[in-house]
């Protein structure tokens, strides 16, 4: 079955009305230029601050959240629908909501792995001095089949990635900000060799480069094929990737090395 | 601690006699410039057939265990003899064996994931029709730390490489014989890989190309240091890899980004 991927490398601003109606305009091309899942970058609202997620956190069924359900139901799309800060109580997520094509919410994924570095003279940044870990995989069911949503440090962890193959995941979508650090050394590495490891496709979705902000995304969105190929992929500049894939690819590639066999019953 | 890695890539010809002496040869002036631990490729006795495989399985402690015994004593070396076909019974494993500079074998690998590959058109082989597959990990104690050994298809099973990271390993070595359908797409990426995962050291030893073989091994010896970058690496040419690395490395790159703290609890 084919599926067209649009993945928004959307530029992020310091305000989130802004940044909501630069994501309706991308996904808005996307779409009308046949895309049937669009993906939005990690945090895509607000700048990677710690002001900005605790200034812009809104509890599921907010307003950020219902624009976004509309879009969705507007566009007749699969969103995954990046990733904003989500209030539960007093603890803020970096959470992505997934909508389906009628705008219901059909999973939430709360970041597992929390982003901290501390490279001396390069970059420290400790998201768990603001946000709260999840400790949920999430895999949804769409008319295309599973698909596996995971943000950013999240893809790190090798196991995560092998469990959404196992729970039957074909493609796994990850909106994500590497860094100017990380960025060159381990981006499409690591996309590359989960989509390997797992035989499955591989999406990631960054905010574009904004060298106004104090966080400077290394962009770089992609679509990788399970063989571990990069079908498409954008520098550091704002533009949207449209990537019609064949994910019958995943059962080709898992009879052509054996490596799934071992951990797929079905 | 500074340890110096002696990679040989050597040509592998069908001559169990000949092998031997080239990996003696080779052993030699990679110890001769300094090294303290030597790697020799995956099947470096005989060619990589299932014939050869038969032809040259030794029970442990047979004329060339006791040779490389030997040779790791005369040169007062560490060595990971790549792997030779093991008799054990009837059964055939794909072994490394792995000496101290006393010449007492520390530890052995038997190929747990055993290689089967079926790209139509291209390259199919199935090394389960003659080998018995291991179910062991293997790290080891040396002066330089725990070094952790798999062979080759080993590599694809990242739960191999987070055992190991785990069970203490600083560096792994992994004797291997990609081919040219796997090589340039997997190769590299995939040490790259397990070292960025792992934050470790990762070491691959291949056959040079013997374009006279069945199977034209992609060669591509190299090392890999814990921040994914390679450090060395030969093309598909006989050679050797002298590459001296500081294993405190290791610590430092867990400190900058704590993937391995979620797993370490020392």
């Amino acid at each position: 079955m084919h599926c067209t991927i649009g993945v928004c490398q959307m530029t992020v601003v310091d305000s989130a009305e802004e940044n909501l109606k630069k994501a309706e305009t991308m996904i808005g091309e996307a779409a009308q230029k046949g895309a049937d899942l669009v993906v939005l970058p990690e945090m895509f609202i607000c700048p990677y601050e710690h002001t900005a997620f605790r200034r812009e956190a809104q509890p599921e069924g907010g307003e950020v959240y219902q624009t976004l359900s509309r879009i969705a139901k507007e566009w007749n799309i699969y969103l995954v629908a990046g990733s904003v800060p989500e209030l539960d109580g007093e603890a803020i997520y970096n959470t992505s909501y997934v909508f389906d094509p009628h705008g219901h919410l059909i999973g939430k994924h709360r970041k597992i792995h929390l982003f901290d570095i501390d490279v001396p003279g390069k970059i420290q940044f400790f998201e768990s001095d603001t946000l709260t870990a999840g400790d949920q995989m999430t895999v949804v069911d769409t008319v295309f089949g599973k698909i596996g949503v995971a943000i950013c440090f999240d893809i790190r962890f090798s196991e995560l990635f092998r469990e959404m193959a196992v729970a039957g995941a074909h493609v796994v979508v990850v909106p994500a900000a590497f860094n100017e650090t990380t960025g060159p050394v381990h981006w499409e590495l690591t996309f590359r060799m989960r989509a390997v490891d797992q035989q499955f496709f591989m999406v990631g979705c960054a905010p574009a480069l904004n060298s106004d902000a104090d966080y400077h995304s290394w962009g770089h969105s992609l679509v990788v094929n399970p063989w571990g190929e990069v079908l498409s992929g954008l520098k550091r500049e704002e533009g949207i990737i449209l990537q019609t894939v064949d994910l019958r690819e995943v059962g080709e590639i898992r009879g052509r090395l054996p490596i799934m066999k071992e951990y797929l019953h079905h």
